[in-house]
């Protein structure tokens, strides 16, 4: 448990390890991952925990998103003694958490339950605004494209990257990675009115990794994609999309 | 035209009647109408008009729309003169406008035609968010109300809004209006997901008439709505809802 020096967990009753279903709007946070003097989803979380339980620890979350990149169905997990009952978990949480950020399901997990770790499946989604003029209600959650694009060039490159391939060539040569291999289990690009998004899945996915092949994929032909899933360098891939366009829309266990 | 003291417009060309289709996010506007010190929708379309166009005059506008109340489908017509053509007109004026305002469409409007005496219908949408839980999506986009809400009874209201009424009840009661009599051509909710949304369309609206109007179908029974409907005065109605779930969303002509 997270605090040090207090009675021993006993004394609160039983302790619970949650589940914890999420939603952000990636606007104004520098990412999840908490960091000294800026607002963070990990940081905003940890003080409503702290508000509700009188003792919790090992917070862990199955996507660690970047600065403005939102969040539909993040899972994060950690272990609580006393508070409220799990019924009213959610509530009491949405009463600590700003606007920005919300709990949307609160269940008990099974023993060893990790949201990291045990994440079979993490869902993205990549939106574009398609539109010739920009709409005020996408700013800062869609990228506004109003150049043209070849929808069917889109869903042959969405097709190539199924399968298992080396994504080295999508993220930052500076990375934390040792694996550069992922395997993509389901991607494709869908037309709803005037938004184009990329829906991908995959069993994880290496930092900029969504962003950087939609950027590739805007800018390249899909031959020159297939190349570049061979574990070539950063520098041969395309721009690394904007943040607010991705969504971490789902992840499964 | 506005600017007093400039050359004659024929040093510029052609008076152009402008018809614009405008949609904003007004949670940063104090409302459409121009006012000292205030940033509202009217005002900054003015700005963007004196950065595109030399000349222009007699702008109007066909929903006056309050402080936090969105628009889809507003439309405005303008008189200008000089500046780009036509078909560059939309694209020049978004590039002087912020992001929370975006024309959609500009056109050449029939002699004669004013945005706000020429029109023949108003349509607004309340969005009202449905879950237990608040989504950071839908923060000052709609009315979050996790309360248990009848939907066949809401359904009951609507039906009684269509046709004549004496709209009284629901305005306040230090208005500019002298007819409060409206018509009322459609209403209707309808589910889609989490979002309940009230649509209803009018020849016009008195001022607070559909936050009204959906503040006193959440609290009251369709009987007593029906009484409402024939000229009582305002303290009999309900509350006023707030303004972040109405949404102009077409004007018809």
């Amino acid at each position: 448990m997270r605090r040090d020096g207090e009675p021993a967990p006993d004394v609160y009753g039983e302790r619970t390890l949650l589940r914890l279903e999420l939603e952000y709007d990636g606007t104004g946070f520098a990412g999840w991952a908490a960091q000294p003097a800026l607002r963070t989803v990990e940081g905003t979380l940890r003080s409503a925990l702290d508000g509700v339980f009188p003792r919790w620890g090992g917070l862990t979350v199955a996507g660690r998103t970047d600065a403005g990149v939102h969040a539909l169905g993040q899972v994060a997990s950690v272990e609580v003694a006393g508070g409220p009952p799990l019924e009213r978990a959610v509530g009491a949480l949405n009463g600590q958490l700003p606007e920005d950020v919300s709990v949307i399901g609160a269940g008990a997990a099974p023993p060893g339950f990790h949201a990291r770790f045990s994440a079979r499946s993490r869902t993205y989604r990549y939106r574009i605004w398609r539109r010739q003029t920009p709409c005020p209600f996408e700013r800062r959650r869609s990228l506004f494209w109003p150049r043209p694009l070849d929808e069917e060039r889109l869903a042959e490159a969405a097709a190539l990257l199924a399968g298992e391939h080396d994504f080295r060539a999508f993220t930052p040569t500076d990375t934390q990675h040792d694996v550069f291999v992922r395997t993509v289990s389901a991607c494709s690009w869908e037309r709803e009115g005037d938004v184009l998004a990329l829906t991908i899945s995959a069993d994880g996915f290496l930092r900029h990794m969504v962003r950087t092949l939609v950027g590739t994929m805007l800018e390249r032909d899909p031959v020159e994609l297939a190349r570049l899933l061979e574990g070539r360098p950063r520098a041969e891939a395309g721009t690394t999309a904007p943040p607010w366009g991705l969504y971490l829309i789902r992840v499964e266990y």
